[in-house]
């Protein structure tokens, strides 16, 4: 793999010697995201003076790609003029995306230095950021139907430097109704004379402006589009959302199922840059939710002192059913969380996800109790010398096992498709949730055989 | 959102009406996708009869989207010159995907008919499928230093058909060293008569053969790439890798670290078309593991059964202890293998990160034992009345509760690591080893501090 990594010493020397010409050729080559990255490894008080050395071109790119601090702290150093040189050659998503993520007072800025553009970003942040609309950018090939292959050439040549992609082309006519679509691969391998119309495809793809942006975005893995449009509810295209965007909305939203399934509260920003007490906000609070748990638990045990008393081998085995409810549930709830995320699974296969689930249920419950109850005989009986735990105790152990891993994994497939039915974030309903409930029934279970066969 | 979905009964309909003219047209518009989706609902008697109208190009491009099951049995209603015609229209780089998932004797058919390709599938087959190279297809435009912007375009549009994309360009030397990149967007905005060597961008960034897929596949996502090219240790072009396979590799890898932090041997199929006993063994070893587990656990418990006679509040909470610790673990580890996963975290890191983690485990462990040292108070020793509930048995409590969470998060962080440092995959790491260890060391701390401040 070569990236060519931009070098901060490197870029450091280079500036504190002068070599200006040097260092604006490098950057002008680099590719933004490099750029990004090297900014983000430099001390502030180097940022404005040689962010002004990065072409102008080069320059746009590579702020776009930079996290919200550094992009802060960079329009502080800018004056107005270079503040409106950097938005006029910024796509019209970047810069929504950098006025959503900015305070009042700069976006307040930002807004009065972009000029032109000011009506059409006032109107894309009026969309939900979760949108198709809040992803989507107006700039976009145009074309119309009675263009020839030609004429259409010279429409992208004229546009393209303006355009984030010009690969996929969009055909309307007067009222910006979407008619069809062509790339450029067509065209290219079409006759030039040839009119638009006989060689687009008619039956595009679309999206609405406020469909969800992971649903949108699953259609680009689906189909391995460059761009998909975006239209209102009159079918007039209002603008395009590019696979690269998609990408990273794909990848975001895994990242928050991660986060979410490990009972943290995500976060945007990459780990090693999060300070201590953010990592600390987004932890502390599921944590607290075990005090809940615990509450239930410890009363569920302290009303069953008596039966422990009387058989001090069944406290051994607590651990050991909890954390085989809390696994089993957990590893049914996040099969369904990520089929509910990948839009695998919806509410009206719940018959059938409940009968698969019921009979691995089974499956694994069955398996694990008999080689359980064979482990105990063998190993805490007769090996470890536990001979208190005498047959009955351990087939109370062994039934309450499989019961537990039955219940939790019809709990841990219903949970999150009950909480996506109701409107709540499958994605939360997973491990604390899981392994609360889990915890209590498997204690309960354990109690009420433990009461029904050992006759305490 | 529109997807023109083909609505599975018109389709059965149309055939059996016989109206193959509009079949045939409607399957010529459809997206590759769709038709496999289609295909995949259909009962596999229609396979061979629907998949023959489908119009040529569209077919193997639908083709490669089947899922293998599909794929091999239309492989087996083909005649050799069906499949012939098929693997001639479909990408090499999905002729060895297809390779890769069949049996050997269909794979030894499919070899028969690659006609003069059969040569270069050989040499494709030969890089492992996790490496770039096992991703790449050879089929890219090339392009020459000394042609006109006029003479790359006829170059383009002569190989557009076959090559999966033809928007980026690779310009290479007789022996097909990579000398330089050009995308078709330069090329729409230069001058016909300019030479390539002018145009071209020398600062390419490439991939391998062998480097990890899923590190080739991160660089689309940083740098929006629509392809990436291959080359051999000489600097040889041998393919190119392109957006949408690294799209499907990022799922893919993400899909499998959630299967195994849920527990769960990654599968590759769906989960509503896996089967009941494909779930079990997927799900079962992990949950067998429990088991080695809990012979630690009761263990533990069972040579402190004398401490738990003589205060038996200490039992009720076992179960908030260990979920503490598993969930603290979770949380760290989770974080550490996804930051390792998308190439932010690595061995390097560590003293930063255990640094991180300890400061965040401590601000966790004392919020949470503060908090749960009142709430004993209040709630289980007032409320609910539990007055052999002393304030030496809280405290035990409270110090087990902030050390475990202390040792859990250090754990959570330090085995990922350790794993990927000696060759493991950090993801296994997660849960089921975490939830182990967290488990028996809040047991360990548990007694020991109930020993020393309760004097047992």
């Amino acid at each position: 793999m070569e990236q060519h990594v931009l070098n901060r010493t490197q870029m450091e020397e280079l500036f504190d010697t002068r070599q200006f010409a040097q260092l604006r050729q490098m950057l002008g080559q680099a590719e933004p995201a490099d750029i990004a990255d090297l900014f983000d490894r430099l001390p502030k008080g180097r940022y404005a003076a040689l962010f002004r050395l990065i072409p102008k071109d080069n320059a746009a790119a590579a702020f776009s790609e930079m996290s919200p601090d550094l992009q802060e702290h960079l329009i502080a150093s800018f004056s107005d003029a270079e503040l409106r040189g950097v938005l006029e050659e910024m796509y019209l998503d970047d810069t929504v995306d950098l006025i959503e993520e900015m305070p009042a007072n700069v976006v307040m800025r930002i807004l009065r230095n972009a000029g032109k553009d000011r009506e059409i970003i006032n109107e894309l942040l009026r969309y939900p950021k979760d949108s198709a609309g809040g992803m989507m950018t107006p700039e976009y090939v145009r074309l119309r139907q009675s263009m020839t292959v030609q004429q259409a050439f010279d429409a992208i040549r004229k546009e393209a430097l303006d355009k984030e992609t010009v690969y996929t082309c969009y055909v309307t006519d007067d009222n910006r109704m979407l008619e069809g679509v062509v790339d450029v691969k067509t065209l290219l391998l079409a006759d030039p004379q040839t009119e638009i119309r006989t060689v687009m495809d008619t039956d595009v793809v679309y999206l609405h402006t406020l469909d969800d942006r992971e649903e949108a975005s699953q259609l680009f893995e689906k189909y391995s589009f460059l761009a998909l449009p975006v239209v209102d509810n009159e079918q007039r295209l209002l603008g395009i959302v590019t696979f690269d965007d998609a990408m990273e909305v794909l990848q975001q939203e895994a990242e928050e199922d991660f986060a979410k399934m490990a009972a943290i509260t995500p976060t945007e920003e990459p780990y090693l840059k999060t300070s201590v007490f953010t990592i600390w906000k987004a932890r502390i609070p599921w944590l607290l939710i075990l005090m809940i748990s615990a509450t239930f638990t410890s009363a569920i045990i302290t009303s069953f002192e008596d039966a422990l008393k009387i058989f001090p081998p069944l406290i051994g085995f607590i651990p050991m059913l909890m954390d085989a409810g809390g696994n089993s549930g957990s590893q049914s709830s996040v099969t369904v969380i990520r089929g509910i995320s990948l839009g695998e699974i919806s509410w009206r296969d719940l018959p059938r996800i409940l009968w698969k689930e019921l009979r691995v249920a089974i499956l694994c419950g069955i398996a694990l109790s008999v080689l359980t109850f064979g482990k105990i005989l063998l190993v805490d009986r007769l090996l470890l010398g536990g001979s208190d735990i005498t047959l009955m105790i351990d087939l109370v152990i062994c039934l309450t096992l499989c019961l537990t891993v039955m219940s939790a994994k019809i709990i841990g497939c219903l949970l999150p498709l009950l909480a996506k039915k109701i409107g709540f974030d499958p994605a939360v309903m997973a491990s604390p949730f899981i392994t609360t409930l889990a915890d209590a029934i498997s204690l309960l279970l354990y109690f009420a055989l433990a009461g029904l066969l050992l006759g305490i």
